[in-house]
């Protein structure tokens, strides 16, 4: 496999896809299977009510457990996500959010984790999120 | 209840949360429980391999589901989105999404829908969506 | 593939898994990606209320869906369910319940299917089911 | 609100349904939001390839995460799931499961609880569930 560092999983998460790398997502661990996304808090994340829209979540979930699986499987850019829940707990502040995964199942074909978000100060969780990965046949694994 | 019409609804699908705004969804049909958006295609969506980003798609499923709970409750800004479910069925061509929202359960607590998108112009399926809304108490409903 | 009938798919659907085994489900349609399942009611299947327990329509969800997956792949019975998503609608009459599965994505390596239950007689749905199954490598199919 | 001991609850497990009662669920923890449950291995669980059949598991899901309610809120006999999501992550030995429940959010109206499994003697977890309840309005809570 390629391993891929933190720096070079930051730069895919913020130029490789526009919707999402206008997030400006900053990676903060990055260890095999364990991974740390912070959501910096701007006007574009706003929704009525000063909180956070959920679309945002939805899409800081997706590049923690996109960088989850390339923390293990280093850089198979063709893994993608086939299914993904989202519970939506409490309502997040007007503040960054930290977004920690953990993997569930790594197997040959199919990769499982889990995404915990709360708000930066906070420990109180405001986001679960549970993602499903097909890794591609023949990754070039050793 | 206050009615909202398909215009109303399309005003505040691009400018009430300006993440999804963005996207400048276009609300084509909107009557009591059956509600049709376009997500029309742009650079802002893609993703390598020439498709459509996931996190595209599901604030694009979150906004349909956002017009059906309208479409039936009225203007219930109050509604929030308390879990979803998407399964990524193929990979979107790089044209515009059609999403077609129906509703599964209309509580007075509780409302759950599902959304299945597909590329303008072919039948298949590209992505499903359930979805759950919580109803805020006491809406003032007649 | 080795085709399965819809006699041979109710008689592992009995016999195969005791715990699922004893609902005496009944296959009433059985072609390719189109599966109706009958519940028959019966007291084993009571909770408080007077109403079906939830996990009695979780082992419906689950045996129609490898049906459908199966009227569609035939007798791959390496295929196994990687996740399932439940949304329970309303309180099910002590009746028989019908659970209508169809296909959403029949992949290579994944299939993804829906199934939509109600009470015999009625046409509000109770339950809602979204799964994924994992089909084998190399199932031998031609 | 109406206190519900351990024991209590475990009576409730094995009689209230008799569709999960016949599993023999043993509650081995029962405190405030922190609930394990013993599914003990028999010969009803069997699926071919000498694992536990996907249903034994839902149900078994389904009632640590009621455990896991009552333990936060008493005798609320009205609570009923409105979701649940299952990831099957790995085959399970012919063994014990043990479930494991913690609470996500608890709210006035939603409850969101997570549960994890594993066989007794090894640390992998096989199936992981995040859950949905509603709390009846007025449940007397002080």
């Amino acid at each position: 496999m390629t391993p891929i560092t933190a720096e070079e999983f930051q730069e895919l998460a913020r130029h490789g896809v526009p919707y999402v790398g206008q997030l400006g997502c900053v990676v903060e661990r990055f260890a095999a299977g364990d991974v740390l996304v912070r959501l910096p808090y701007s006007d574009l994340l706003q929704r009525p009510g000063g909180t956070i829209c959920g679309p945002a979540l939805m899409a800081l979930a997706d590049i923690t457990l996109y960088g989850l699986v390339m923390s293990l499987l280093g850089r198979v850019e063709l893994a993608v996500t086939t299914s993904l829940t989202v519970h939506f707990l409490t309502r997040p502040a007007p503040q960054d959010v930290l977004a920690e995964g953990r993997i569930l199942k790594l197997g040959r074909r199919l990769a499982v984790g889990e995404v915990l978000m709360r708000s930066d100060g906070s420990p109180e969780p405001i986001c679960q999120v549970t993602g499903t990965y097909a890794i591609p046949p023949d990754p070039g694994l050793k």
